[in-house]
This record gives structure tokens, sequence and C-alpha cells, in this order.
């Protein structure tokens, strides 16, 4: 199942997507539902109204606009760990993200208004979104606890990601970190949605191309590897991971300016879209 | 005025700490408060009931358990930059921590049962909780957005701090995160926490101690640059750094384990204090 979160008379509003259109849940939030330990497909199929509204009249939210935490994970391809020239490690590099920082299919990506920042570059990624919450998750027992799947672009604005010895935050501007479309439930995916192929276009040239078999730490490694050291709770975030080809690593570097279009698709997942807008002036 | 969070009839409770005593507000959070947008002096003198518990009695609560976000300041003292052995950067060195690391005054700091980690380091700070949130805040303006200041002991797990690239994960593993005991209320302070002495005692011997005039991005500095990137909301937390004298970075190490009692003073806030205890067994 694919559910939509979007506004709907000013209201989060949380809908299934069915083909071209939205069938209306209502004003329900999958924090919430995520929370209280609702089975997201059984409350849906369950609780969908007969109103429906077209895929292009809605304004898209984030899946979670307030997930409890969003935990990014770098160098998790080995060729973009290259590119970026880092050694490759032997565990996740985890950084976070703030809910300040999200952005919907469909919004603009904004390009900040600060001193010494050239553009803003993309990641194409997948967001997996936890179902159950747990500490000490055995790898076994690790994919019970997903939700569903999304995708993610994790803009960085690399002067800053790089101003300090740590990325934060040229990975929290507001508004760099789009999130989105729809939540796949995990049953419509592959498990650990592996086999599957990420691309990125940037004005409709494909800049990024893996296949999630590629990652370092699959997504059951995550999830029991974090959960040594973090509870997850119910609605957390874990973005997965960036191949290489990012802009920052080419000769000359490519950056993203306004009005381009950065596209992130996965197979089976759909397509999140931005285009991309300069802060406004103040 | 001094707030405090604490439990009754195992309900988050707000008071008002009145020497030994705790003068019951009733059931409220500091989060809901803050995010209401009320002024805590005015509205804590008027909702004050005449019950008080002693405070030998209470079970605090940290200040605030879910800030929107803990944004924490690394390398901000030039003493402790240089015997962690980085060059000082020259913009406040970020990274966040989420509300699963954070525990109370009185709660056991936890040292992990995790494979290569010989223990728990300390870290003494102020934690700056912003009243009024905004984005591109002046400097001039920004202690205005300022509700209190609390202590924290930004407890760390070294050998998983340095695992990757980023220091995340060896700063948010669950129990670490030291935060109270009071919200002190800004009108208490020096604008700015200028002038104040900051110490960390380990089994009551000091093995930090610094002016807070020795920051090298002040608390209306770090407002004003974090929000040039990052929208601040109310309940925010700045963790504004430790100085120098981590047990990580003396010959031999200095690592708590089980028992060892540490404590966070600083001049006219108080003293934090937590018994560190092992991971339970699993």
């Amino acid at each position: 199942m694919r559910l939509v979160s979007f506004e709907q008379d000013g209201k989060p509003t949380l809908g299934i997507r069915e083909g071209e259109q939205v069938r209306v849940i209502g004003d329900e939030t999958l924090e919430s539902l995520l929370a209280r330990g609702v089975d997201l497909v059984e409350f849906a199929s369950r609780s969908a109204t007969q109103e429906r509204v077209s895929l292009t009249d809605i304004k898209f939210l984030p899946p979670l606009s307030r997930p409890p935490k969003i935990i990014c994970v770098g160098l998790n391809f080995a060729d973009h760990t290259s590119e970026s020239q880092y050694a490759q490690p032997d565990y996740p590099t985890l950084f976070f993200r703030v809910a300040t920082s999200l952005i919907a299919h469909g919004q603009p990506m904004i390009r900040p208004a600060v001193a010494d920042s050239a553009g803003l570059d993309y990641e194409g990624e997948i967001a997996v979104v936890i179902g159950k919450g747990g500490r000490h998750i055995g790898k076994e027992e690790a994919l019970s606890h997903v939700a569903g799947y999304a995708l993610f672009n994790d803009g960085s604005v690399r002067e800053y990601q790089f101003k300090t010895p740590q990325w934060t935050v040229g990975k929290n501007f507001d508004g760099t970190g789009a999130f989105g479309p729809d939540l796949v439930t995990a049953d419509e995916l592959p498990p650990g949605i592996k086999g599957l192929r990420l691309e990125t276009r940037l004005n409709g040239e494909v800049v990024q191309s893996a296949s999630t078999d590629e990652m370092v730490f699959d997504v059951a490694s995550l999830i029991s590897i974090i959960s040594e050291a973090i509870t997850l709770e119910a609605g957390d975030v874990i973005v997965s991971g960036t191949p290489s080809g990012i802009g920052w690593a080419r000769t000359p570097k490519l950056l993203m300016k306004a009005g381009d279009v950065c596209e992130v698709s996965v197979e089976k997942i759909g397509t999140l879209r931005n285009v991309i807008a300069d802060e406004a002036a103040r």
C-alpha cells in the first residue's frame, strides 16, 4: 500500500494512493499511527473514506513531518566513499537531520543565501521508516521492525558540511531534505529493498545510478547496529546512504541552482521531484 | 526562577524550586509551555499551588524530555580543541543529540555493554534553552531568544565517537546525556552566562575547570550563527561545549566505571550529579 501525507483544508491528512488519485483516510498522521502501534495497512483499509482527490491537485507533505529522529548514513556505497576521499569505515557513519530541514515532494528545495556557498548538492537515497521500535534488535528480526520505505534527497550545502570536522550543519539547512512522495509499506517491496535500482536525475540527466545491493551496510544491518547504541522508536527514519555521482566530487563541480529540477527514482518505490529555488531575500 | 521537571504520580510535573522544597505547579511540561509562547516566570508565578514536596523525595526528569532538537557544540574551548588534537575551526562544530539519550539529575548514567568500549567519558557543559524561535537571528537580539539555562553532561563513548568521521553515535548512546537539575530562567543569570566558573568533578576530584568567558563562540554568537542555517524553535536546546580535562585525552586515560560519581557545577546555576552504572545484562 502507498500512503500519502498531504494538506487538506490546511490540515495534515492521510490518504491511500490509487493510481492517479488519492483516497482520503482523514486527518491522521503517520507519526501518530506508528506511535500508537497501529498496523498501517489494516488501519488504512478499514478507515479509508469514499472521497477521492486527484494527485495533481494535492499539496504533498513529507510522509512524516516530525519523525522522532532522522538518522542519516554516510559513506554507505563504496564508490561514493572513494569519490568523497574517505577510507571506508567498518561501522556505519551516522549523523542526524532535524525536522526543520524537511520538505515534501513538489516543494522547492532551497539554496540558502549564506556567504561561502556556491550551491546545493543532491544525494539520492532511500528512507527506511521504523514501525516497531526497540533496542538491541538482532539482524535476523530487524526487517520486521520496518513499516515502509520512501525516497529522500539529502540536499547538502557542501562548504558548510566541511567547515568543521562535523558535517551536521551542511546537512541541515532549512528546506534541503526532500522526503516522499509516498510511504510504500514494506509488504509491497523486496525484503530489505534488495536489488532495486536507485537513480538521481538533474534536469533529466542521470547523475547517480546504483543498485541497493551495493550498500556497504544493508537495511537489516543498519537497524541492528544502530540499535546496539540507540533505542529506535516507531516513526524513526533511517536515510540509508547515497551512491557515487554527487556534484561536489566532479571536475568541474556540478552544483544545483534556481530552476533546476532534481528527481530521485527507485524501482517499485517511485519518484521524488523537487525544483531548486533560491532562499527569499530578507 | 528555578523550574524543576519531576515525576509525580507517574506523570511529568512542573514545579518551582524554593530552597530545599519544590512548589508544585501541575502536570505541565516546559516543551508545551514554550511551544505555546508562554512566559515561564509569569505563568509559574500565577499557576503555582500551595503544595510543596521535598527536593530529596522527588524523581527528577530532564528539564525538557523531548526538546524539538538538541544541538551540541564541539571544540568551543580552545584548550579542549587542542587536547583533542583538532585545529580550532572558525565556525561552530555542530552535532545533534537525540532525546533517547537523555537522563535526568540523579538518574544513573549508563556505561554501555558494547564491544570495543572501555568506558564512558564526561564533558561538563551548559545547556541553553531557546524560548522564542526564529531564523536569521541577529547577534544583538540573540539573548532575548533564551528562556533559561541548565547543566549538561555530554557523556561520550569515545571508541564509538571515533569509529567513523562523524562523532554522532559516540554521543548518543541511551542514558549518556545528563540534563538538569533545574531550568534557571535567564533573568537570574548574567547575560549570556558570561563570567561563570564551570567545574566537573569525578568522585570529588576536579577534572575540568574553566570560565564561560573562554568559549570560542559565546551564547549570542551560537544562536546567531546556527540560525543562519537552521530555524530555531521554542524548546530547542543548545549544549554549548566543554573545556579541557576530558578523561580520554589524559595519560593514562581516565574513564568512568560503575559506581563513579560525576558532578557538573556552574556558579549560580547549580550542580548536576549522576552515578555511573553498567548497562544491565541482557
